[in-house]
């Protein structure tokens, strides 16, 4: 094989200067090759919004269709579609109408808008990175205390910070609003007589909620199941800023497992328990530990990770992302902090990939407990629960107790109700104490919220015992387990992860090379006819067809530049195989990352590159069984 | 085989009440399996959309994933993705924002909004069917004129007839508005100043059309190329109707197939030439006659349809409907009459497919000429065009028209340059006439629409003549040939086609079945246990599992439900398969349409499987292989 050759490898660049030079080289690659697209170009585009050109559009579905054989065939998720187009009531019941909001400041004159807590980070960066030899010890710790906590600060916090900074508007220097949160989503009005507000979901993950008792019923009444959505979200984002990586509108790739909470074992988790990765808990991040890598079943068995299918989809998406090809030296799982984290969610972790943005959050997997289903549960008053149908009816105990509302309604007159519905939604442990106290005092002091005060409850007003009764099943909310993926943000850190420069015949010229593997490049081969005959373009042809009749992606090139140039441009797509026809009978195949070339005959070559191109032979294998060819 | 089975074929239905309770039987059956799901149902519904739960899903992707290897990677299309928000500006060239419109009524008291066209032909057929007894011929015959014109009235004439006839608001019978355009585009705002709005796209051929320019670059500046884009796409419908033919988004997959205007001939037309199938062109319509069969290549032959590339795509259309399960003899070409195309358009061509609602406009297949390029161009400032280098420079006849400013200054002061530019700007014959009078008599009137009138040009004030020039290139807009395709549409009336029913062993009861072909059937196989005892299930599950690893969609349903119920249940699901595992060694396999079963052993069974639902093998093939076996 060729002497390995020199690449410049991203994993090394350490500098700031670097990770910026790498990654406009990058961008330059991907936008001249057509990847990206900006939205809208000839009209001087619209920030936050890209198109996919071929390749790009190519390499997402390749991800899309691996995820989908990954998760929705191996677990047979039930896989469904919504609208994107979304009714308030929906969203007002998740909490997005009142809280999927960024805090916004606007230019006092010309009314351009920003985002209040991203002017403060870069006034905090820029103040310690160019004036660190100015400020004091106090102030430098006063600004890094402040980006340490920006996520967690008030509106009204973050007003009094930018004040008491002097932070003015970008450029225009003049002064800013005080902060008032933005709604994200995009608004709309669904049919035509303005009375239906409606928005564009900024996430998949509700349609399925809503779903759930038909999912249920189709899924047999059984638990666990899971379900799973791909589709377009959309995010109004005030200033978008790092090019792909925060657009407005995006692919997200949901799935929504739903288990029993009283049983979150899962039964394929002994095929992940051995994988050992990168993680980071909670503890490590506030003890300024760094990540390590813990072996997936001890992390679970430890409690580090809340349960078995938790840890089982955090294995699965650790296998997912790898065999993609990102780095697992660059992906780490980190746990959220107690204050990031939804006040119902028992535990969540965010797949991050390592870019040069730094640590990118990829994937999302939370466990939700039945935060979700409870609250359209009670917004739409539709019960969305499952039922455990015991094999026997089950006897237990459970705790009766009965306001006397004749005597109740002597002592309290009209606010007897109220107290009546307190005493009803007593617990259990509370209730026992009262009859109790009841007991040994005759009375006891009760307080009624509903009332904002304390009734004294004689013993003729309630009687509490407990019951032995017969019960056939449990009805129960589920809990959800959400693996939630960012398409498109995956795709990017892909791209990095597969990108380096390696030298050109000239000497000094640097020849980008993306290194996708064949699961997911764009296309797994280009066909070259060497020079331009009308022998050689037959052969190529003859080659295009066989590989287009056994759904062979490819791309036939006939323009008579030099095969270099071909290699080269081939290698910058990220294509992994090369056909060149150089004679009637035989051709040459060419692998791009080693750029070692064997010569198979032309009826062969179809079938030789479907079977590396599938993974059915490696190229060692065919490295192995064929002659070796060398253009020099 | 068994004997052939009495069914009710949708086909042979004819009368108004049948197709109903046809279509209530289907539709009942597609809710009951989860094929829709009526979106945000647990918050009462919102019309005009619909969900695809999972089987309903599956097919859809399975007629998609169908659709991009019988377009895409057939003909090698650079299928791109662009986001659905999009700006004003683009819309705006498009023509969206001004004529996408429909008209519409409004209840006087509710504010209940209405489609004045939909009034008024509902107002037509119910006299016609109703009231046909008590009406006059010649009232009769002035409805059906109304019927027959309704695409064409004006807003004005539409309001007289509601007017004349008395139409008044469905239910509340209140008076209704003067009809109005109401745009059917989902109006938003990108960002948060509220400055730029923007709106869901109404198709998703207008981002393929803006991105002209880097897809010809891509593409190595040749011509013809295509690109295709499959995404959602949204109408904001004043009040659907239709169930799923008619929503408020939809997936639509498009392709843009960019040629020469003067070489539409098709290299590979002669693989569709022979085919021959229903057309109904624009004569036969005006004719009054009926769509007959046509072959495709007399067709193009004849000028009926306008070029080869047009046809070309309306075989492969024909292909694509046919191989997916469209009945053939329920399918036609329906050419676009003058009146309902639009001005720029060469030819248009609907496939229509026909269901119980009537002929459906399934996929529109339009030679859309160079309208959409220049649109952009010219609101744009930018030049979408395509290049021929000639092989070499070519001499050709040019009109140069150079006016005389000093002398043209002097005459006309102030007004000379308008006269300059009016000059600069006439095409050969009037630059020609001009030189002839010039030449005659001296002088000539000339009009100047800029300055509103004429001025008298002197023989001294402009030179004309036609010169001999050099060329190296041709520059011109190239013409796109668009087949658009409605998914839903699609997949909608292929179940209407793919559905009977079939008396169940019950004797009175009749069992849905959906026939659809292992291509697009949402799963492959169902895999049961003959009763539940450990190793039948043990069994299912081996074949489950080696299933799942060669990528063989199926369920395994492990109920105690009768063998007979859950072939029942997967016939309505339109699963061509299924697997019983009745004994340690063997499973029979049964094939839904004929209802006959193989025994084949436990081990061969996955692989069995796999070739006949992937088409390696076909059903006789397996019947002809393999012990037969009877559930009697």
């Amino acid at each position: 094989m060729d002497a390995p050759t020199e690449q410049q490898q991203p994993a090394q660049l350490s500098s700031g200067n670097d990770r910026e030079a790498f990654r406009q080289t990058l961008w330059n690659t991907l936008l001249r090759r057509s990847f990206y697209l900006p939205s809208f170009k000839i009209y001087g585009g619209v920030s936050g919004f890209y198109d996919y050109g071929p390749p790009g559009f190519a390499l997402k579905n390749n991800i899309l269709k691996f995820w989908r054989e990954h998760f929705v065939y191996e677990e047979h998720m039930l896989e469904i579609e919504c609208p994107s187009v979304t009714p308030e009531a929906v969203l007002k019941a998740s909490g997005h109408v009142d809280k999927f909001t960024d805090l916004m400041v606007k230019d006092d004159k010309t009314g351009t808008c920003f985002r209040a807590d991203h002017l403060l980070r870069d006034y905090c960066n820029d103040k310690l990175e160019k004036d660190h030899l100015t400020i004091s010890a106090e102030q430098a710790s006063e600004l890094k205390n402040v980006l340490a906590l920006l996520e967690d600060l008030s509106c009204q916090e973050l007003g009094l910070k930018i004040k008491e900074y002097g932070i003015t508007a970008p450029h225009t220097k003049n002064p800013l609003s005080d902060p008032y949160p933005f709604n994200l989503m995009f608004q709309t009005s669904i049919g035509p007589s303005g009375q239906s507000p409606g928005y564009m979901r900024p996430e998949t993950a509700q349609g399925i909620f809503v779903n759930f008792r038909d999912l249920y019923y189709y899924n047999g009444k059984k638990l666990p199941f899971a379900a799973a959505q791909v589709g377009q979200a959309f995010r109004n984002e005030i200033s978008p800023r790092q090019g792909p990586l925060r657009v407005r509108e995006f692919t997200l790739a949901e799935i929504e497992h739903f288990v029993d909470p009283e049983n979150k074992s899962h039964p394929k988790f002994s095929n992940v328990a051995e994988l050992e990765f990168l993680m980071f808990p909670r503890e490590a991040q506030l003890s300024g530990q760094s990540a390590k890598k813990i072996c997936l079943g001890e992390a679970v068995a430890k409690g580090t990770i809340n349960n078995e299918t938790l840890g089982y989809f955090i294995g699965r998406v650790y296998l997912f992302l790898t065999k993609i090809g990102i780095d697992k030296n660059r992906l780490r799982f980190r746990q959220h902090l107690a204050n990031e984290m939804a006040h119902y969610a028992a535990d969540c972790w965010d797949a991050e990939i390592e870019a040069s943005y730094g640590w990118i959050e990829c994937v999302g997997i939370a466990d939700r407990s039945a935060y979700d289903l409870q609250a359209h549960s009670e917004k739409s008053g539709v019960a969305l629960v499952a039922e455990e149908k015991f094999a026997e009816p089950k006897e237990v105990e459970q705790l009766v107790i009965t306001p006397v509302k004749k005597d109740l309604g002597i002592a309290f007159k009209g606010d007897h109700k109220k107290v009546v519905e307190s005493l009803e939604a007593m617990k259990e442990q509370e209730a026992m104490a009262m009859k109790a106290t009841l007991e040994s005092k005759g009375e006891v002091e009760f307080y009624v919220c509903t009332l904002g005060k304390n009734v004294t409850i004689k013993k003729n007003m309630v009687s509490i015992s407990k019951e032995r009764t017969k019960v056939h099943q449990r009805v129960f909310t589920p809990s959800v387990i959400e693996p939630s993926f960012g398409i498109g943000r995956i795709m990017y850190c892909l791209s990095e992860h597969s990108f380096s420069t390696r030298p050109g015949k000239a000497g000094d010229e640097q020849l980008g090379l993306l290194s996708f593997s064949p699961l997911v490049a764009p296309m797994k081969c280009m066909v070259f006819p060497l020079v331009q005959n009308q022998q050689f373009e037959e052969g190529a042809k003859v080659i295009s067809e066989s590989l287009t009749s056994i759904r062979i992606s490819h791309k036939i090139d006939m323009t008579g530049t030099s095969i270099g140039k071909r290699y080269a441009r081939s290698d910058e797509l990220g294509v992994p195989f090369a056909i060149t026809v150089d004679s009637d009978t035989s051709v040459t195949i060419r692998e791009r990352d080693s750029k070692d070339q064997v010569r198979v005959s032309l009826k062969e070559a179809a079938s030789v590159l479907s079977s590396v191109a599938e993974g059915k032979m490696t190229w060692q294998d065919v490295w192995a069984s064929f002659p070796h060819h060398s253009s020099e």
